[in-house]
């Protein structure tokens, strides 16, 4: 596997367009992402019961088409607990895609970001497809531009892409992907799109999505709010020639490999750009009795807000780890923890078997200055491992979330 | 039942003090509850796993003696994440209590908050201990004293008291409490003292404490953090001279009836006085199919961070209010909810069946920028309904617990 530059348009007849339709003030809303053959698709939704109109809409396609096409999307209003009307304008926005490239609306995947309870402008949107459809590009700079039109508080785009072989061809795989506020996916998460080139089952395609989820970017929080429109889209065209995947063989494990190699990209970097987030807080349980109760206690010490709120001050108050840790629900020894913090400037042990070492306070502080922070857990009960990702919690995401809608 | 002044020195027998032993700089840092006869004692603690010294001390004292006699209270540090010395430290604070009072240490409650994984100086507690016992006082001005010396971010002291009728006898029942920060109680909070002189045997004078828990400091969360030290303690001894209560009659009822008021008094002003809170967030939950899911969805509203920071900016977003009620895990059709806001100026339908009212913004401003704010949530689904209480979300919660240590 290669890390490669680009993002959705990475992978060979993928093209993409961002432009400002309109929808926001003076920055890119709306973009597209086009296969120029029909392509697979797979997707993960939000858990939420209160689902975004194109939640609904991904969900009956990924259902029932046997392919997709293309992939639209909009920040700033977020379609969601809008009714009738809300699911209405969604179909609209698809067929206006369908219209515009001469492919069925079936063939279209939805996404809206933004603020929930308003409809969408509809007018606006039709005309932004068409806006859209005109830009449409291959090439680096085209997903770049579809990156940055999904951005809502986000403070930069989020793109990855890595290729590797598969029968003797080379394979490419890319995605964009949209973060900030409202950020504690399960089961997805708020605007990921991700292009391939492979020959794969559509339902393998889905198999490794919906495997990959739970250790990429269900495994990171903002704020511990699950949004109403999480949905990660992966579309499979099979440029790259290879003979179809339709089994789990070492073919299928490197398509996984680099899958997560970009999913996990992408959510550190939403996570990293959390709103009002000054550093990427990385959690690593390990020495668990199982996966799963790793899983629990590091997404239980990521989205603590005394925890992330002391990353943020630089303060290596570890009882707040432990505390978290504690409520998590997973039975462990407390008296048998060991926790450390790591960065750049090094490794260092806070607490042996539940209580303090006789670390250096500016020592810690030093190494919680980082831009990457991470501590480590031990609970020295098993060989299960999980790794979580979030955010420290500044003054700046208060503000952020005070006056969103202003 | 009618509200009288005081808290834990309201009923008769009861005395306290609060004094500046020296953990703290310059500020009361040990309270003392002492009955001048034996008192029947119930008490609900942490459940995280990660229990502080007192705690599991108290729970051995709850279960083992059949009387209590005295509550030692310190702030400033936790003694929790301490190991042995912790324990031995927690222990040597009981048997200070019981030297100076000439009682069993088994007879004795033991209470600490403040810092994680500091150890006790137990120099400066067996002082203080001293200085408790001789300024042990009756009336409310000691029990003020004691309110004070339990504080730590909190910014007034918490108390409540009632009295009622039993068996044509006053009975007196008030209490005291701490929160703050850390708050999210489950099975009590984070340090309670309630005091009464009924007489009423043990076991039901723990069921009625662990019922009420329930619906009352169960039911606020400042910040979803668990604390290690979460303990509420209740006394009862029996100097009203009422007929012991040892049966779920009447009087039972009435007694439930009182410890309710002064319980969910003073958790409402441990949520009005959350660490940063500008005001006092109540979340109500009508038309449930169960209680245990109006629980639920009202305190999956009361702890989303985005609710809070929204209802900090005035912002009557509510599409975050439906977001968060849709993560919560119960099942409800979100196109038949309806949601208001209230305060002292009024109540406003913001969203009838799912979506926006044609609301005016201007007045839902108004209703937030109230001291007490309250929503309220109808699911139509049945008759259950559900209470909680929180606060807002601004600046000072971050800028507390960034540099809470320092």
């Amino acid at each position: 596997m290669k890390i490669i530059d680009g993002g959705v348009t990475a992978a060979q007849g993928f093209q993409a367009a961002g432009v400002y339709a309109g929808i926001k003030k003076k920055r890119k809303d709306m973009a597209l992402v086009y296969s120029v053959i029909p392509a697979k698709g797979a997707g993960t939704f939000t858990t939420n019961v209160v689902k975004a109109a194109p939640v609904k809409w991904d969900m009956k396609v990924t259902k029932d088409s046997a392919y997709v096409q293309a992939v639209v999307l909009n920040s700033g209003v977020a379609n969601a607990c809008t009714g009738a009307e809300g699911d209405l304008n969604n179909e609209l926005m698809a067929k206006a895609v369908a219209d515009s490239m001469s492919i069925p609306a079936a063939a279209v995947y939805t996404a809206s970001t933004g603020v929930i309870g308003k409809q969408l402008p509809i007018d606006v949107i039709q005309e932004g497809v068409k806006l859209l459809a005109a830009e449409l590009q291959e090439g680096i700079e085209a997903g770049a531009k579809a990156a940055q039109a999904i951005m809502t508080t986000d403070t930069y785009p989020k793109e990855c892409a890595v290729s590797f072989m598969v029968d003797g061809k080379e394979v490419k795989l890319g995605g964009m992907a949209k973060g900030s506020g409202m950020i504690h996916p399960n089961m997805a998460t708020m605007l990921g799109v991700v292009t391939t080139d492979l020959n794969i089952s559509k339902e393998l395609l889905q198999e490794a999505l919906s495997a990959d989820v739970k250790v990429s970017f269900n495994m990171i929080s903002v704020d511990r709010d699950t949004s109403t429109n999480d949905s990660l889209l992966l579309l499979a065209n099979g440029y790259a020639g290879n003979k179809e995947i339709t089994e789990k063989n070492e073919d299928y494990d490197n398509f996984c490999k680099a899958l997560n190699y970009v999913t996990t990209e992408l959510a550190k970097k939403m996570a990293a750009d959390g709103e009002g987030a000054t550093k990427l807080f990385e959690v690593q349980v390990v020495g668990a009795g199982t996966q799963e109760e790793a899983t629990i206690i590091s997404k239980s010490i990521i989205t603590s807000n005394l925890v992330k709120t002391a990353v943020f001050g630089n303060d290596a108050n570890w009882g707040r780890i432990l505390c978290a840790m504690g409520y998590s629900g997973v039975d462990f020894d407390p008296e048998q923890v060991d926790l450390f913090i790591e960065s750049v400037d090094g490794t260092l042990k806070l607490v042996e078997n539940g209580m303090a070492t006789d670390y250096s306070e500016e020592f810690a502080t030093k190494i919680l200055s980082g831009k990457v922070v991470k501590a480590i857990a031990d609970l020295k009960l098993g060989s299960a491992t999980a790794t979580a990702w979030g955010c420290d919690f500044s003054y700046d995401y208060v503000k952020i979330n005070a006056d969103y809608r202003s």
